[in-house]
């Protein structure tokens, strides 16, 4: 019984979970200085990608060191699973600046196996 | 040093706490029949909107009894803070069936507080 | 040979064509007094529902007399359409506030037969 | 009088219209072989990234030669504008694989100037 949505958010290690959203960054960044912040899933074991199984979208949030709350940096939305033969891989690349260091999370969701989630430090100076 | 995005999911009663999405759906519904559902925030205590501050989205999600993962049902995406004093209120009707009784859950953002939830359970016969 | 996805957008009478979005708001409003506006694709003929074939999303914008751009007010997404029998009708109400007459526009995507759109004056007073 | 949506996308030359969304890809793919697909704004011209005027998100879609709709590929949504001094770069790699030769679409969307759209031309082999 999880009463809470949270409670149900999953996570595990990307090289061994398929479902787990890898987040590459740099390990150090600037300050006010954009960088690349690349959110995918399945890079190790591939996740299907089928009409009625597949990863919907992952977010990506950064929370501030000291700061209480995460703020949503971006959504890459995944929309073509098998129209007309097309299909969106679980990648994307987004840029994004920030003012010291803190956390990167990623949220994703499979319309089969739910949320997901992971968390890498980021060091900005 | 929350690591996880979950730990960071906020929740409360939202008859206190503005952020709090609110879930109204009927207690009891039937087995693959329609049903309302409604995600708002703040109808007790308004929350601000203003291109500084503001509520950017809510969830529905539904995890069957006995099920492992939640499924998404809808996303209600508030698009308007102020553009030529055009405001989108934090409201949303949807129309969704299902097969069994469960949890109905709420996830939103406002993009100065964060992550909040909140859950609700269903019964369907 | 469409160049632009623009010249893409399909439209027609909802009471024959089954994925015009339809928009549903009262003909007067008050100057910035909330009221609903409700966006619907399939009340007159029901769109199919089934993962290889379903609307994902519809989206309203306003566009004040005079004014130049639209401006979009919300999106509703459509999120479930089968997972364990959980579906997602294709139909949202939400709430708005705007200062003057103009145009409500709906925009809709089937992942099949694409983009969709509509449109009804409001009087504002 | 605008009575269409679609009749307010405008579109233009990004080299001196700072709001064109701008597709970049390789101008021969092969046929079911994953390739990079970056939609941006501003990279000649800067938009501006604060709360009050921002890009809120870019869609990529391709039509098939032949075909008579478009398919949504990916959305990508710029979610930080000032939050915490977090901004959102207007940029997004995502990768995506088609089956045929056909037009590679962009539409995008600023809170202030509204919808925009771009298209390019793919070879597929
Ligand atoms: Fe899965
Ligand atoms: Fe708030
Ligand atoms: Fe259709
Ligand atoms: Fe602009």
């Amino acid at each position: 019984m999880h009463h809470l949505l949270s409670e149900n958010v999953q996570s595990g290690d990307w090289k061994n979970e398929k479902h787990v959203p890898v987040i590459q960054a740099p390990a150090n960044v600037k300050k006010d200085e954009t960088f690349e912040l690349v959110i995918s899933i399945g890079e190790e074991i591939p996740h299907p990608n089928t009409f009625e199984h597949h990863i919907k979208w992952i977010k990506a949030f950064f929370k501030p060191e000291g700061a209480k709350f995460p703020i949503e940096i971006a959504t890459v939305s995944f929309d073509a699973h098998g129209e007309s033969d097309i299909y969106s891989d679980y990648f994307g690349t987004v840029k994004t600046k920030i003012q010291g260091s803190g956390t990167l999370y990623a949220l994703s969701y499979c319309n089969i196996h739910g949320l997901w989630e992971n968390s890498i430090p980021i060091v900005c100076e």
